[in-house]
């Protein structure tokens, strides 16, 4: 597996993307992403558990449902989330599908309909079919970076990349384009990604897995685990390359790599959280199994206490463990024990046996200075484990997320 | 039943009070409370569920367990919570409470022990016994609002109130003191309270009725419920009216009395929420029984994005929906209605069947402009409600939280 330079979204042969700037957005930014596929593909989508699905949700759900094996294209509009807009909203969505499908030359149901921005808003459907006749008309495999682009809300930064592999019978590349501005508490929907693959892939075996790549990239860093009223991933795979994944190697390979672009848009996403200044890899082991290691780790890494604690770089461990004291998990307190560190250098504990170990001040000081910290709660129960990503919650969050208006 | 003006924890007969300085706290003020009974009392004590509960917490279990009849006094710090110290600081719990019945000429388990502040440090027990042999020789029932003083960390208002109750047999007076600075994630465990009253009720049934009262007022407040390493509310009833709660009026009007103390000294606790300058008194109702109300409710006064709104005195009811749909419960969206409106005026309907309803954007700007805000939402799936309280999330609860190091 090759991490390409510069790689996007058409970085698989065979896609093809265009943006434009509908004025959704009031900044008059690219709102409009429409990513195509030139041939049929097999598509794959992860949504949201929220019990209030976006219309767009509703729809691609029904879309994959019965079309999962010749898709073409993924029209992404960002400024709305055309979430909590009844039968309307669904209506737009679906007539959002329509003018994609006239412009393509394709059925309705060969195109995926993806939304993000304000809960609420209905969708400006005139200045919507006049951005999908413009970005059908401008599609080239160079706007790729564009598309990335106009997903974003208050993404800060573009997040993409894109990997081949090599197999047997030749080379794939996987690309993929995300989007999430509030890592901290995506509770706003914020959270979507495309995926595209020049792989041949039978959509049961993409579904799979892509499931198992969301769930260890995407449902570690979305804290209460895809809540979101909007939250997608989905995947097309085209078969360009002509090479099919189909035997043992094939999947392994193609598997870790789907799992690699996940984890990195994934990472690109808590790197852009809403004022973050500072990141935390935080693993949780020693767990009677893994959903329990998770259980605990999701609740520490959501605490606002950790979270400021982590902002002002303070080694705050009574936080850490008051937060993995509630979290549902029945603990020994004495048998707990935490390490922190940066990058490669040595774990420093912090906590043995539930109580405060005994360390250098200065040397703690500076592994907490640093912009990435690393920390490893062990529960002393067993033998599951599991790791999150999160950032700090800073006064820009909150500025943010104030000012943000409906 | 009437509230006193300037109630203390002292207010009902046989209480006095006393606070010292013992230093544990940078800033010199006050931080070791003692509270005494001059006759014994009953005692009923409700604590954190977290697994991780603090030494104090281990301590006044058992000794509630083994003596709940004749308890004589509350001995409180601030500055340091005694938690994750593990068996020496559980001997210091011990000795603290040693100290306390020495002074006082009465057993060791007719003392319960509190302790509040930063997790992981011992206590300097001599500094401690210097501050139980001053406190002890300063009682007095004038001390009360001194003592609820000393049991303040980052709070910066006291917390206290009482109320007296007309009975058949006479008036009984409940007082109490509370703390709780971090009300919005209340995790580093610093919500506690001591009631005090003059009427004579059994153990049994004072540990029932505080059950109740705590359910509905600092469980309703606590957003995780209950679940910081510390938090303890604990009551002791003397006895010195002379009136006896048994029969159903007296059970019924005390118990009515023990909730409002509760309530007060929890409202008061959430009034002072760490930057707390908006509070939201949210309502769920049209749920399908009482504990799935409460469920949507806490999930929504924990949303950091329904918080940052409603500081930026936003209506932003898709974050109010948002969060609703991730709380666990299944949601009918087309049936879900959101009112608010602030004091006595009428309410303002933002939400008609799961979709914006239409109205007065100024006269909504004037509603949210308040300091204290009402939202009730509507579920329309069954006959469940419950009422949650809660604060803005600030830049300055950032910046508190960010500051205050171990």
């Amino acid at each position: 597996m090759q991490i390409l330079a510069e790689g996007t979204a058409t970085s698989p042969r065979g896609f093809q993307a265009a943006a434009f700037a509908c004025g959704f957005k009031r900044s008059g930014a690219t709102d409009l992403a429409l990513l195509v596929s030139d041939s049929e593909s097999s598509g794959a989508g992860v949504f949201t558990r929220n019990q209030l699905p976006a219309a767009p949700v509703v729809l691609d759900r029904e879309t994959l449902s019965s079309n999962s094996g010749r898709l073409r294209a993924v029209i992404t509009n960002s400024g709305s989330a055309n979430a909590c807009t009844g039968m309307a909203g669904l209506e737009d969505a679906k007539e959002m599908q329509r003018l994609t499908a006239k412009d393509l030359h394709c059925d309705p149901d060969q195109v995926l309909v993806l939304s993000t921005g304000l809960i609420g808003l209905r969708l400006d459907m005139v200045k919507l079919e006049a951005g999908i006749h413009e970005t059908s008309a401008a599609l080239s495999v160079d706007h790729g970076a564009a598309a990335a682009e106009a997903i974003m809300t208050t993404d800060t930064r573009v997040k993409q990349t894109a990997v081949t592999v090599e197999l047997p019978q030749g080379t794939v590349t996987i690309g993929g384009m995300a989007k999430g501005s509030g890592m901290i508490h995506p509770d706003m929907a914020t959270t979507l990604a495309v995926l595209t693959s020049d792989a041949q892939v039978p959509p049961a075996i993409l579904q799979k897995m892509l499931g198992h790549a969301v769930d260890h990239s995407f449902n570690r860093i979305t804290v209460d685990g895809d809540t979101s009223t909007n939250d997608s991933v989905l995947v097309l795979a085209n078969g360009a390359s002509g090479v099919r994944i189909e035997d043992d190697i094939e999947l392994e390979r193609f598997g870790e790599a789907l799992d690699r672009v996940c984890y990195m848009l994934a990472q690109q996403v808590v790197h852009d959280g809403e004022g973050a200044s500072r990141f935390l890899t935080l693993t949780v082991g020693g767990a009677p199994d893994e959903k329990a290691a998770l259980q605990v780790a999701r609740v520490i890494a959501t605490s606002p206490l950790v979270k400021t604690a982590l902002g002002g770089a303070d080694p705050n461990w009574g936080r850490v463990l008051a937060a993995a004291g509630r979290a549902g998990v029945e603990l020994d307190p004495d048998r707990l024990a935490l390490w922190i560190r940066n990058g490669s250098a040595s774990e420093v504990q912090l906590v043995d046996a539930g109580q405060a170990a005994e360390w250098d001040e200065a040397h703690v000081a500076t592994i907490m200075a640093a912009t990435e910290v690393q920390m490893r709660l062990e529960l002393g129960l067993g033998e599951g484990s599991a790791t999150v990503w999160t950032c700090d919650l800073t006064e820009d969050y909150v500025s943010i997320n104030t000012r943000y208006r409906t």
